[in-house]
């Protein structure tokens, strides 16, 4: 770390035009032309370009720069020079050349490869602008959700990946061999997370989750980040509230700091900028008549498939909460509604563009009479579920939390086709490497 | 969230003397005196006495106060009263007490419990005074862990938790079912955060990461955090400066922002205030004397037991750096030292006070043949490094980085005795629930 120089260090004028700078990088780009070879330098904080001039360093060096390939790393000495016409507004006028390492035939060229190809070079293609764009935006929805949480008091509280039944049915839960019993990789923290928010009052887990998707859709990653808030004393109002704070924050944390990844990947900022509370919400009864009108088929009390998620969030130029859902398509642990006892006090918000649901919450049953039969209802086995109620037993308040895919959120705001590239090694049915 | 006022809101002074407020919670402990009852509410931002006077509050509602039981929920109404004797300061002098939900029989008495039976109720454990010191702790130190590394331009690359070859022998690696074959849970994110630093030059993963461990010490959980930087360009030198400005930067934001928690887990921070960089460096040769002059039997080229750390460290007031391992004690993939070819340039920082080891890095080879040669001595399959090859194909770089284990780290900066107080629910050999 002594006295390196990064470009963002340059683009960020933090060090005088005209300084003797020494930068260590890849080749992203060259071209040549005569007596001059641009070398385009990336050093995974941005990307300079280094003019190499002949007379300026001699045939051998200006040799050695000619012969420099796509992703081979060297050494670069030289000015600063402001230069409107460079990109980033500066160049390196060079003085020293020092190859590092030649890279022979690396596999991604400027031509367009198929995504199964890029896919199995994701260590590589990693490298390149888009991704890199990519990758800083999720680092910056990462920060701002955490800074998010931080900032107004919860406390972090890490469930744990590795849980001791099975509770909601085996088929998307992976599973393994724990010394002499199994365990099972968890889907979601909620209900440790809610142990946390008795506890802690405000808390927030954070972690990857595990599902053994057989689907092959372009929504659907077996292994996933997602961030799950919960607070003690909070109803489903509250709840609809802290959600749309909190995507209003990330989104325009994003549009402030990341403006020039979102122009990398041309994404129409317009659309984000709206994204302010309160969001408009709308009833599940709502819903399924804004289904309908748009001319879909939907019979009431069932889920909504893509489709029809698209077409409620097509009416609105924001996120959308949806709330009071059939309790019969929602988890056995959401409290009903008293005065509407078909319904859970349930919300999800949609993205707009049709990226669909990113958000999914709810207001927990906090009677232990209830929640226990709930959970016989379901067919669950109610001793895994001891500790669980035992929150119900000790002091029960009213609580409400929700979960936040981080995969699902990048892809949208990045305006981006698959969440595959939405996080540095995807994992899919098909997709275990690299 | 409407208007909700916490106890932290009272204790930081943002609501003046004398306001009337309502505050809900639990009851963490009570006392009576003839007409006064003390209700010591927590409402998980802190613990405030609420003061209960008959004649005030009349008969009935004093009848109220008077029963409600450990860990009950209940409302509070009433007027801030600063008063010095009071713990933090401030009372809430009582007009309105409502009960939510009558906690009987709470398992946890002020009474002492042993290890077992608290680890069995984690959920509500995690309650106490001293878990909530520790989780604040640990919230504090993630969020250290990370704002030093974002503050330093850094970029956050997720690594996977499936990896799909048993990549460093299978005996301490969970293995799972994945469709049609099989997937290994990760013992740490290194290999691929390698290739992030190829893309990004500088970055860190941080998650979970799993080791099957049939040690039941209580250094050893199953399920731990671990933070790993990666850095394009840096050797064994400039990781050690990265790490020891890390260790300091974690250690005095804890001492600066938890005070107070330290001092309610009674620590000793003058111990603490001492983790300031640069730390004492020793090459392994020089370790191995102070081993012996400790009086303990040692033989040069083996791998430090816990006893052989704790006389390293009783020599220095902080932490100690131990470098230049033999390299047959080390992973295939660390560098050797050109110098000392039996030699990895390796390193690794004991925490003082016999903590023993939380930070290991190394400067990591990075010519293809030799990585090649080492993959094959250590009768690892090629095919699987394939991709990690790559990065030694295309524009390889000297490059370093370390891992921190976040629960080792914890503890120690807690002073507390086991790991498996310092995360929320830990994950053992015999230790699965809640």
């Amino acid at each position: 770390m002594r006295n390196r120089v990064y470009i963002d260090n340059i683009f960020r004028h933090e060090i005088a035009d005209g300084t003797e700078v020494t930068l260590k990088g890849w080749l992203y780009n060259k071209r040549s032309s005569g007596k001059l070879v641009f070398l385009l330098l990336r050093d995974g904080t941005g990307t300079i370009q280094c003019t190499v001039y002949k007379p300026t360093v001699g045939d051998d060096m200006f040799g050695v720069a000619d012969k420099i390939a796509q992703e081979s790393s060297f050494t670069i000495t030289g000015n600063i020079h402001k230069d409107e016409r460079a990109p980033g507004g500066y160049e390196i006028q060079v003085s020293r050349v020092e190859l590092i390492h030649q890279a022979v035939d690396y596999p991604i060229t400027p031509k367009e490869h198929g995504p199964e190809f890029l896919m199995d070079n994701r260590h590589l293609w990693l490298r390149s602008k888009n991704q890199h764009a990519i990758m800083r935006i999720r680092h910056t929805v990462i920060k701002a959700i955490r800074d998010f949480f931080d900032g107004r008091g919860f406390t972090l509280v890490d469930t744990p990946i590795f849980t001791p039944a099975a509770c909601e049915g085996t088929t998307t839960l992976f599973e393994t061999e724990y010394f002499d019993s199994k365990a099972y990789l968890a889907q979601s923290g909620q209900l440790y997370a809610e142990a946390g928010a008795m506890a802690l009052g405000k808390v927030y887990c954070f972690g990857p989750t595990f599902r053994a998707e057989k689907s092959k859709t372009r929504r659907h990653l077996t292994e996933f980040w997602m961030v799950e808030p919960e607070v003690a004393f909070n109803d489903l109002y509250d709840n609809m509230e802290l959600a749309e704070d909190f995507l209003e924050y990330i989104v325009q944390t994003v549009l402030r700091e990341r403006a020039q990844e979102l122009n990398i990947l041309e994404r129409d900022t317009s659309k984000l900028a709206n994204v302010k509370a309160p969001f408009p919400r709308v009833h599940y009864e709502e819903a399924v008549k804004i289904i309908r009108e748009s001319g879909l088929p939907f019979e009431s009390g069932n889920d909504f498939g893509a489709p029809d998620e698209a077409a409620i969030s097509a009416k609105y130029d924001r996120p959308v909460i949806v709330h009071h859902y059939p309790a019969a398509v929602k988890a056995f642990y959401m409290k009903r509604d008293p005065n509407e006892p078909d319904k859970a006090l349930a919300m999800d918000i949609l993205a707009p563009e049709g990226y669909g649901e990113i958000v999914g919450g709810s207001q927990r049953e906090d009677d232990y009479d209830t929640l226990l039969q709930r959970i016989k209802e379901h067919d669950l086995p109610p001793e895994a579920f001891d500790w669980y109620l035992d929150l119900r037993r000790y002091g029960s308040v009213p609580h409400a939390g929700f979960g936040l895919g981080v995969e699902r959120t990048v892809t949208w705001i990045c305006g981006i086709q698959h969440l595959r590239e939405a996080i540095p090694f995807p994992r899919m049915i098909h997709r275990l490497k690299p």
